[in-house]
């Protein structure tokens, strides 16, 4: 339960560009901006939405209903608080911290170099600190008319909690026999003492988890299956692979309960940051929950009718910190022919905000050009614009990463073809109306 | 912010039933059920979740990606407490408490009709209660890692309170113009006091809203045409017309920024409840966080050059009420021909979790039959199951609503042709494998 060592390297884009085009353009921005912002908290926009729904659906795409042996669930964000008892959260769920006592601001006790100057000590430029206290990560309410201690209750810290509470149902529920995993994306919660870059340290996230459940003598075989399958997904929606890397817990980094520990690292503009864990939980969490409930959830092998408790390999995706990897990953100010620099998104299409923009090349001609964009909204997410310069519509596309521009031209009246843009090469082709959403389909599914 | 009148009516089908297909076949289950449940949380089994997401995601297609005056965003469950001081949330989201002196159980004021007879009064059935006091239903939390009271935080009690505090980003970013509209689903949460009646009263809920921006001048226009619109919306995903309706606020029912409330209304076993409310906000919303954050929320009309605070037509529909709503109107026991009893689930294909299953008629013929699952699960959920009687696995696919199974035979080997039986009428019509993807493509989509 330790967050990952923070190693710092050279940044590949400057943040601060990706950072602004984001609130600029409504990927995501400060949540309650107009009240000056609550630290650790951000929305999505117009265009973030559709980008972490996109990844979402991917996710599940490939995690859930691409498979035979994976369910899904989607259970509440408060549950039953002997859920954190049993999982050691409410004991342990903890960063050490510490304060200033010069400036009173408050620090992570293993994040200290980078605390910087004091800025009230004007004979010293270092910080006065605290000894380290253990300050809980889980964010507590209460739940029930009266406010007594038994109705205190946590939003969750990570969303495995009620895939494992919900183990022996769901397997009832779904007759699946054990090797088979139980997958849920949603939201947590962490009060993080220092909520930092961007999205990627915030105090509300999202995560995308997939629980396997296996016998325990073969949790090897499935850790190294879902490695590979995790990097093949990365692969997929478009990572760079130089900015991609796995990087292996040393026994010191395990958490007690864990075996085995492989980070999946974006080479972010911060550094090389993890995006994603891949876990040997071994038996320690249905045999903690059965513990705690009473409850058997143990099962038997049909075939030698041992009974076991069942080990878990886990996969643990962040998805605001991949859709801040993809964004990182697909900026780039291109430096044009011309002597111009164009600002463009090298998103996957799999993942981008808006596949298709239909452009009439003149307002003249819009009924036909919204007739074509209409067509194809029953597909995909299309995107319309009439107004203004074609070139300046052209690069507002670039900059969201949309990769295909559908320009409808006068000479499209007459020959029943339009123009199609790719964002990448910026290369035009002209393709007959009749046959268009066959083409785009198949340029927008290329690689997967 | 009143909760709907709780009237209530002859039930149409028994509520214990659904209830028990719901665990049993794992749509909708108690959240935490090893720790004996938690009251007014519920999670999501793997049917569960993807009626939910299909309903969401049609919810979105229809009110954010079809349209070109629609924005969608996605927005923290924690915001500025701001927020909800503007909203006038913290001061008024309450409902009225009583206790009973003798049995010490918790009652809504509203609901006393309701509390039933007192378990602990020997000689009067009647229970002793206090006097109403307010209870506010807001869920506090603390962030930051000091715990003053400057830190507390609330979970949001409706999601739209984020749209109209994001309303000038999105507006700025997506160069939309007056009249438009802001979309979100998103969870909510509420201490209710009593909840009940299975997901429909819980503590924590998703909401998909949308709040329309227009000149207040026009508000009865857009108001009206909301209406139409989300009824459409129920029409297409094939509720009952016998069992909708709407019900118009009376002026002491609305809330007072209120100006005009219809609630969309489903008759369920429990009688006529609020699944839908279409509200004219008025300019409250943008009126109240200007004042609060001293930032200008008002526009200009272009035309006109008037400035003027839009006013807000809402429609904001209960996620979990509507999913609730949809598996109560599909539920039917089928008496059949032969005397026997089959129970059905007549989901409208857009909601159905699994839209076809395949069923070779024995595991001997199971790889062609894999690869035609394989083939078909590219673009749908698709359930593939060869053990058992090919009788009792159609019953299987009833039960969950499944509205086509594609049995691969023997013949099948010889003349390339599967059986598709159609889950309401049971009729079998036998289809060529060529043709197979495009059948099921236009009887899924017959009537949206």
């Amino acid at each position: 339960m330790k967050s990952e060592a923070e190693t710092s390297s050279t940044p590949t884009v400057g943040m601060e560009d990706l950072v602004s085009l984001c609130a600029r353009r409504g990927f995501i921005f400060q949540s309650s901006e107009i009240y000056g912002g609550i630290n650790g908290f951000w929305d999505y926009g117009p265009l973030g939405v559709e980008l972490k729904n996109n990844l979402k659906e991917f996710w599940w795409q490939r995690t859930v209903r691409d498979r035979e042996d994976v369910e899904g669930i989607d259970s509440a964000i408060i549950a039953h608080p002997r859920t954190w008892e049993a999982s050691g959260h409410v004991e342990h769920f903890a960063d050490p911290m510490v304060d200033c006592r010069a400036c009173k601001r408050r620090f992570r006790a293993d994040q200290l170099d980078e605390a910087g100057h004091c800025p009230s000590r004007q004979g010293s430029s270092e910080h006065d600190f605290t000894e380290p206290r253990s300050f809980n990560l889980m964010l507590r309410t209460q739940i029930g008319a009266s406010e007594d201690a038994a109705s205190t209750a946590y939003l969750r810290a990570e969303t495995c909690g009620s895939i494992f509470t919900d183990f022996k149902r769901v397997r009832d529920a779904s007759r699946q026999k054990i090797p088979f995993g139980i997958a849920q994306i949603g939201k947590a919660f962490r009060n993080e003492i220092n909520p930092r870059n961007f999205t990627f340290r915030s105090r509300e996230f999202e995560q995308a988890e997939l629980e396997f459940f296996c016998h325990p003598s073969q949790t090897e075989k499935w850790f190294e299956y879902w490695l590979e399958r995790r990097l093949c997904f990365h692969r997929e929606i478009g990572f760079d692979e130089r900015r991609l890397r796995t990087r292996s817990h040393g026994a010191d980094e395990l958490a007690h309960y864990c075996k085995q520990a492989v980070d999946l690292e974006f080479l972010f503009p911060f550094g090389w940051k993890e995006i994603e864990g891949i876990h040997d939980r071994g038996s320690f969490d249905l045999t903690q929950h059965s513990e705690f409930s009473g409850k058997e959830l143990s099962v038997m092998d049909e075939a030698t009718k041992e009974r076991f408790v069942p080990a878990v390999v886990e996969t643990s995706a962040g998805v605001d910190r991949t859709a801040l990897a993809l964004l990182a990953n697909a900026y780039e100010e291109e430096r044009l022919e011309d002597g111009e620099t164009r600002t463009v998104l090298h998103l996957h299409p799999v993942v981008a905000p808006i596949k298709v923009a239909v452009l009439p090349l003149s307002k003249k001609i819009g009924e036909p050009a919204r007739k074509i964009a209409a067509e194809l909204r029953r597909r995909w997410n299309v995107f319309y614009d009439e107004s203004g310069n074609i070139g300046r519509r052209y690069r507002r596309q670039d900059e969201i990463g949309t990769p295909f521009c559908i320009t409808y031209d006068f000479q499209s009246e007459t020959d029943s073809q339009v123009t199609v843009r790719e964002r990448d090469s910026m290369k035009q082709e002209r393709v007959a109306e009749s046959g268009l959403e066959a083409y785009i389909k198949s340029r927008l599914e290329e690689g997967l």
